[in-house]
């Protein structure tokens, strides 16, 4: 049984208690090694494998391995697995008759939300700006059609030490679309505690503040704050 | 003090901690009625105020002036409360200095990706096609540019009694741009005990089986199910 798990953003209560369960359910655990610091109190006596951040792969491959010899194992992800997290490699790689289950957990999108306000109460186009997987071209192409669609806009990976431009790219397509006071929410390391919130106008964003661990929200044409609280309306037009 | 929680897509199981110490910290539980339901095992002792489907102001108010009144409230959705759910209103009315928290949940999007395999792995596309709040052509709108750019596309309240053509057109445009055996993962009821799960492609959807309570989720050009299993690949192209 391999069960892929998403933990939440990475307190520990974010963590559905399904997630809980399947942790404690499970012989061996497997993840990125700060995120098994997230779980700890559930995986006490637990084996553990983890590898760095770029061994996904790796950790799939030997979370198959660990489950074909008759292991339970639990493969974890922070925010949803399903979600840029480790669900698509796992099932990718899994051969046919392999019992899995995927846990759904809080995704650092509506973690990041919920500590701004409501930003994402509307239709929202979620993208990375991450071009290790994904064409540079696709991604800015995305970018343009969410502005063009007035979409809330959820960018994740918005910044790195090798991806610099990335985030300054998408805001000035963004820009073309919205006024220069849309707001703009900026979480740092959701869900934890050290949790970092700024909230901002498109016009006005510290990219240097900003890096891997962050959460960058657009709001549509209708967002607005009050009260240092990001709001999206729910309703489009007053009825 | 008033939390506005995400309790998930229903089962107690996909519930956070987060919110169950929210609930028992509380006096009186703000919510629809089936989805006090939901949630009886941590409020059994407590008073509820509960309105249909519509009374959504209705609620946000009385839970608002219950929290004048000097009471612990929450005030539940299912889901995640930040997407489409109660955050947005009840910060829409909220008095300047009132305290609150928004406790996010598993979004009904995630949990049913989760039962499907990993269909949301890459950018996705959150559209509602409910025009009760939202003009329908900017609906379908969102819904070409989001076909246009390939992303996968989850849709929120896809057909109602009163709505029994929405998804039917969504899909229509949705087809310009993918091939006719683009996955299409449907689930009901998602999280509950009794969830129905539908994996199909976009030519033959039956579209009678869907309702209020479905969520459902459109690959993009890369999606392909194998075994049973909806997959979306992380990475866009080989690397």
């Amino acid at each position: 049984m391999i069960y892929i798990i998403g933990i939440g953003p990475g307190g520990t209560k974010r963590m559905t208690l399904e997630a809980i369960e399947a942790l404690r359910a499970s012989d061996i655990i497997v993840g990125y090694k700060p995120y098994l610091s997230y779980v700890s109190e559930y995986i006490k006596d637990k084996e553990t494998f983890s590898t760095g951040m770029t061994g996904e792969i790796e950790r799939c491959k030997k979370a198959l391995e660990l489950e074909k010899a008759g292991n339970i194992v639990s493969v974890i992800s922070t925010g949803d697995a399903g979600q840029y997290g480790m669900a698509g490699p796992i099932l990718e790689l899994m051969d046919e008759g392999t019992e899995y289950k995927v846990i759904p957990g809080v995704s650092a999108q509506y973690s990041a939300a919920s500590e701004l306000g409501a930003p994402i109460m509307h239709d929202v186009a979620t993208i990375s700006l991450s071009d290790l997987l994904t064409p540079y071209d696709l991604i800015m192409n995305r970018v343009r059609l969410a502005s063009e669609g007035d979409f809330v806009i959820s960018l994740y990976n918005p910044r790195s030490k090798s991806r610099v431009h990335h985030l300054e790219e998408a805001i000035s397509i963004i820009r073309k679309y919205r006024d220069d006071n849309t707001p703009v929410g900026i979480v740092k390391n959701s869900g934890r505690d050290d949790t970092k919130i700024t909230l901002t106008t498109i016009d006005s964003i510290d990219y240097e503040k900003i890096d891997m661990m962050t959460i960058v929200i657009v709001g549509n044409s209708k967002s607005y704050i009050k009260n240092d609280i990001m709001i999206t309306p729910r309703g489009y037009e007053n009825k």
